[in-house]
């Protein structure tokens, strides 16, 4: 009985966060292989719609359990239909493993009024083990010119005289961003007309990153359409995340760059640092813009 | 008898190019829907392995033709073993179908020794209609500073003088590439240092481009990692591309670029310029170092 009994997949010894609690997932028995559930959490959201890199990393820890390796080198989601809050279920499938990448494939599915299984995003990725990488490492890259933390506003920093970040959402308050005002013309009506956004990052409850939670921080800025002088909402068709080393504890800095806005769809290019000055992933995404007169809120 | 038997999709209303006919795909009869027969060419080849941009074209045309939607918007590969000259079966899926976008998957099999199939590639992407996007575009981006045609060097340019470009691939000679002699360095043992590589692109008959040749465009180039001094070969591990216009007949320009080398994986930056000075395609793959002492060829 017990072997059949729903498994919680283990999650890391530190006290759970809300990041955590809210990512869990939960394996069916080995009659269904490869099987979670899931419960997504309303306190990921964007007015209505559940950020897509909160669910990313529901996905990418339903893989991590369910491939032998269990950090995402490469992984790229691919949205179907809005997710909502509450039950979901995982559906992974195991395609190839190797010595040191395996590939996996997961989607989630929720479930429409007549019970039927509604699918909400298919991923397919490759993972590794961070820590067995050799430190050797080669770059032209740098990280983002961002002020100190204290010159920088969230959204909770109305209060203080400082340009308000706009938007009511859950999701705020799950998160300690705070936005470069270089890239916040647009909370004051004034967008720069850049395609960028950049922003310290750290969850409000001060859990310490991992390779999951960068899977979020990728996709939880506001949108760069914002400085673009762009209202309304901004789905993501199609997003990969490349998981390049293990973030170091502390604060990350993400830099969202978009260069191309042509026939109704943008990319957004995210980088995020740690606080050893190390590239610790880029992304990409593909998404659509929908311009609407709706306030300018992610 | 007539309704089961392979049907040939059909392909552009040009004569039969090189890339047409041997990215050509044909579908299985009713009993099998979905499913793809292809042919992989020795003409696509590096030394042995068959170039994976092009790999990329010949799952595109299959989703291309089961999807209702025929140009990919965003395609994501993920290569699982190295596919070889020979037979191969496409599998498609179609995951769900949209009035502007349908989602598709497909998977590439070839046949082990004791006749099983064995995966080699995986897709995910999103398809739609190119044609049916609006004329607006707002970009910062800018095309590639490459030298006029006659200023760059291809494989076939050695007796002329010139730099010329090592390897005695079959790839070559299916391609006319011109590459800037910035970017050519490596060839003569003087890599530059920087992660960068640029030619102008087309195919050796003088097809024009497609949204499926260029796919096979963002892989076709010698590896950055020449320029950075590194050889040996550099697998793809995960590739995606953004085809964001239908490109312009003429030929294009490619720029790729790489900027974090480290824990030995890098990525491959690539942007697809056309005769029109439009942004083509966005890609973006994660690849693996594998160091040798072989000569450096793609």
């Amino acid at each position: 009985m017990a072997a059949d009994a729903p498994t919680e997949v283990p999650l890391s010894e530190v006290p759970l966060s809300e990041f955590d609690r809210d990512t869990a997932v939960t394996r069916r028995g080995p009659a269904e292989p490869g099987v979670y559930d899931a419960d997504l959490s309303a306190g990921w959201t964007i007015i209505s719609a559940v950020n897509g890199g909160y669910l990313l990393a529901v996905l990418g820890r339903a893989l991590g359990d369910a491939l032998p390796h269990s950090d995402p080198f490469s992984i790229s989601a691919h949205y179907l239909t809005p997710s909502v809050p509450g039950p979901a279920v995982i559906r992974t499938d195991t395609v190839r493993t190797g010595r040191t990448l395996s590939t996996g494939q997961a989607s989630l599915f929720q479930y429409a009024e007549d019970g039927t299984e509604v699918e909400r995003i298919r991923v397919l990725a490759s993972y590794g083990d961070l820590d067995a990488l050799p430190d050797d490492v080669r770059t032209t890259a740098a990280p983002p010119a961002l002020p100190p933390v204290d010159q920088c506003f969230g959204a909770g920093d109305a209060s203080e005289g400082a340009p308000p970040v706009p938007g009511s959402s859950a999701i705020t308050e799950r998160l300690a961003l705070k936005i470069d005002p270089a890239t916040l013309g647009w909370a004051l009506g004034r967008p720069s007309g850049k395609g960028e956004m950049r922003a310290w990052f750290e969850l409000a409850d001060g859990r310490d990153p991992d390779p999951l939670s960068v899977l979020l921080a990728v996709d939880a800025l506001p949108p760069t359409a914002f400085e673009l002088g762009l209202i309304g909402w901004v789905p993501t068709v199609e997003l990969t995340v490349h998981v390049r080393c293990r973030p170091a504890p502390g604060p990350l800095r993400v830099s969202i760059t978009t260069r191309n806005l042509a026939g109704g769809f943008l990319e957004e290019d995210a980088e995020v640092w740690d606080t050893k000055d190390r590239l610790v992933a880029q992304s990409r995404q593909l998404a659509r813009v929908r311009l609407s007169q709706s306030r300018p809120v992610r």
